[in-house]
């Protein structure tokens, strides 16, 4: 810079003979304050085992995007990413996992607003924010698995993804990862070959092969090897859960947090029929199973995806993509050293009730009668209406009656619980976010509503909650008791209310709404009456 | 939320007695300030003509996302959409044109984030920012046409597209367009029946139905029907270009800004071999044109792109999609009422020359030696080095001669000015953004990089300045410009330095930078010595 300034010096002289009228800059009187953002040949630069990276310095935290953590063939398991000389540039994220190509935006995108990216079988990266880049800083890491089921998503689809204010506010390092996903995951074609043994399951093997990713370089990074946490919602609730289920990810994270997600599998019987009727639908047979490798991204997808159909029809079911349960990479019962990972599990008030309630046709439920309230209780759960009414006001005596409308049966998230109380774990926490968005005169809170809670990001996604200060409130809290929860095992804290272990004797749940605090046993009646 | 409170109050023993412990939500001390945003069954509600939108009130700026235009069967003109009962909820972008799927994320994504969407061919809506809804404020209309050729992009392509900013800080109604892109909008069937007479225009005649669409509308949107300015940069400034050959646009805009576009068509013998390619490679015979409508795009897309090529290698040219110059639809000359249109046409200083400029491995220029300079200049510019590096500090000499590497060849970006002056249009203005980002030691603007100061979006990428409030200052100066000239046709006023027209015997020049200025015939020499 004071090359450029001394330049303009020597040469006023000149820009006057040329006849230039000249205007200072106006003052910018009413732009936000501005960031630092720094991109330089010496800062921000780190090692990783495969070759050095490059971030940028975002108003302090320092931000990776696209680092390979792996690199993989088709149906075969992650290896090693290949090394690089010089330095990598990670200023750009890298490419996504292939996903059907949409044809029609996603109503729901004013509540959750979405991005999407460039899309490559080549995904296996991960980007990272921390405020430090010492080795022996030793902060808690944070690693998260994006939903979309274990067809959709990317590491960055949810706005609300972005790691930097999480990072920033609670002095962590969080790193969001990309794997293989729908058929290019979850296909599973050992019976053709030695090299697929596992290939039902690469998604998931690219998620293991990223935590040790973690474990080997995010020392470099100011993170504490030592002190990872895994957490995801929706999908990605399913994709930590399939983590206590499976050998390989043994010592690879200390805490889990299961943000309403539930134990999906593909039993290892069905996965066989969808891979043979693909093959079929592709004209490909058992000993060709090579080809199967060359087919394009597009034409396979659409075959795999009418062979989930197809055999689905036979089963009588509607089959997704999931991990294939195969007692061996992922097995039924949760891994007996997971009883020592304290693991948070959790969902929201409306989850997925509450897609309607933009319609500009409808009146809001806060709008409704007292003999409205009753006949839309009536209409969704004819002569328990009553009941549930009264459970519902029992359970949650702030809020009205017409919430029982959208209130969701919580009971197939709980399932991990309980699964795990069984098994003998005891450091277990549950929660339900009950907050309001008032938006279009109020949403109780819809699936991945919370994320931006979790992630501090509210200011992202801010129309969501209608720019309102109560959601700024709750970022804090909820924030706070995911880094607590990261930091050591308990999410009690700062800003957190007082939040016991989930036990059969004290059905601790903490309840995140505008003033938030634990209830025990407090819904089970009403989560009876609801998911009958 | 008086019911609500109301709720508490009655029930607050209730909470107590169910052993519920609170806490207070934190005070959000760190947070940004927050944003008023609402959604309402009574606000941001207004009528177009084949229905009523609904959008989202943000800060105050109505907000409405995929509003449809006109819909439109393959290959075939636009007409105008179907209506609808009730209010169409609009919050939500729209689908925008089918576009090959990328593989690789671009590496210039740090310096022009990008965004990417759900796509389909029923692509036809627009989205619309505005202050006012009142039908008598009639307030300047600025409509947005994308760049990425007519290959790629959307309407919300470009972070910096959002038009939030602009309309808040000009007062101004922003409209920004999804229209038909390559095949579905660039593929002349016009051979194989009348209905496909202006097929190889669908895409430019999707942009006017947007302009008619405007023309009808807008004043329910706060906006003035007659004060309508289209702008576009790169394809999109290709695409302003083409509106002034077009005898279909007459009377539906009333300035025209050109940023970094140029003229460039395809002609109609070469589309008639691109079409015939095609159908070969398709297999379908010149009487079957019909199956050409039921290709998947995918597919189509594929062949049409093969074909470009085939054609293209016959010709010894590289081709890609452009408007069809027919001399009916679009026409060599512009139309003669255009004499009467301002028009703004600029480029920036660095345009395609940067994208190496974030290399982590090489020294940035503000580092070279005087030595050094001169080895890259001789090895740009052969033995010319020295007269550039001469003429570059005459036309910049508040630069230094390292950036004589950078600065992009101009020429092809002033025809449209040259032809207008030919022509006898006399309300010209010309321009440069010769603004250097601190980022990575110093990068000369890139090919986009004026984007968000010209929509006052600075904040949205800010990552792409360093933060830098130079670029906070230069985005009042710019889009003031913007907004004076959609205003009244003459970019002068508040915060923009004097600016007269560009004209045979005054070639002026403004220079937008950290000080901006108006130049006269100021880089002739340079332009002559580099461009040759």
């Amino acid at each position: 810079m004071k090359k450029k300034i001394i330049s303009i010096l020597l040469s006023s002289a000149m820009i006057f003979s040329m006849g230039i009228s000249t205007v200072s800059a106006a003052a910018a009187d009413d732009t936000a304050a501005t960031e630092s953002i720094v991109v330089s040949k010496t800062e921000g630069i780190t090692d990783t085992a495969y070759g050095k990276v490059r971030g940028f310095i975002d108003d302090g935290t320092y931000t990776f995007r696209g680092i390979p953590y792996a690199k993989a063939d088709r149906f075969e398991m992650p290896e090693a990413p290949d090394t690089w000389d010089d330095v990598r540039n990670c200023l750009v994220y890298g490419s996504t996992a292939p996903i059907t190509k949409m044809t029609d935006p996603d109503g729901g995108d004013f509540l959750i607003p979405h991005r999407y990216w460039a899309q490559s079988e080549n995904c296996q990266n991960l980007n990272v924010w921390t405020q430090d880049l010492d080795a022996n800083a030793k902060k808690p890491v944070m690693v998260w698995f994006h939903g979309g089921g274990y067809t959709n998503g990317s590491s960055i689809e949810g706005i609300a993804y972005d790691g930097k204010n999480l990072s920033e506010y609670g002095d962590v390092v969080v790193v969001t990862v990309n794997h293989r996903l729908n058929v290019l995951g979850y296909l599973d074609v050992s019976e053709y070959g030695e090299d697929y043994q596992y290939s039902g399951n690469c998604g998931t093997a690219d998620m293991i092969a990223s935590l040790k990713w973690v474990k080997e370089n995010i020392a470099n990074f100011g993170g504490d090897p030592d002190n990872v946490t895994i957490f995801g919602q929706s999908g990605g609730g399913g994709k930590v859960i399939s983590m206590l289920a499976s050998p390989e990810a043994e010592g690879l994270f200390n805490q889990a947090i299961v943000q309403s997600g539930s134990e999906r599998y593909i039993e290892k019987d069905t996965a066989k029929k969808i891979t043979a009727k693909t093959l079929e639908i592709l004209g490909i047979s058992d000993n060709q199973i090579e080809q199967l490798k060359e087919v394009p991204y597009d034409t396979l997808d659409a075959a795999a995806t009418e062979a989930l159909k197809q055999v689905g029809e036979e089963l009588g079911t509607s089959l997704s993509w999931r991990p294939v349960l195969d007692e061996d990479y992922i097995q039924s019962n949760f891994q007996e050293w997971t009883n020592d990972v304290p693991v948070m599990v959790g969902s929201v008030f409306g989850e997925m009730n509450c897609w309607t309630a933009l319609d500009p046709n409808e009146t809001n439920k806060n709008s409704w009668t007292d003999e409205e309230v009753d006949a839309k209780l009536t209409e969704k759960y004819g002569d328990k209406a009553e009941a549930v009414k009264e459970a519902f006001l029992k359970a949650y005596p702030e809020k009205s009656a017409c919430d029982a409308y959208y209130v969701a049966d919580r009971t197939k998230f709980s399932k991990t619980l309980t699964k795990r109380v069984e098994a003998g774990a005891t450091k277990n926490y549950d929660y339900v976010v009950s907050y309001e968005s008032p938006i279009d005169g109020g949403v109780n809170l819809w699936h991945c509503g919370e994320i931006p809670f979790v992630f501090h990001n509210v200011d992202l996604v801010a129309g969501s909650y209608g720019g309102s200060q109560d959601a700024y409130d709750l970022q804090d809290v909820m924030a706070s008791a995911w880094v607590n929860f990261a930091s050591t095992g308990d999410p009690n804290g700062e800003n957190v209310p007082e939040w016991s272990t989930y036990t059969d004797d004290n059905k601790s749940t903490m309840v995140f709404d505008t003033t938030s605090g634990e209830r025990i046993d407090y819904d089970a009646e009403l989560q009876e009456l609801i998911s009958q």
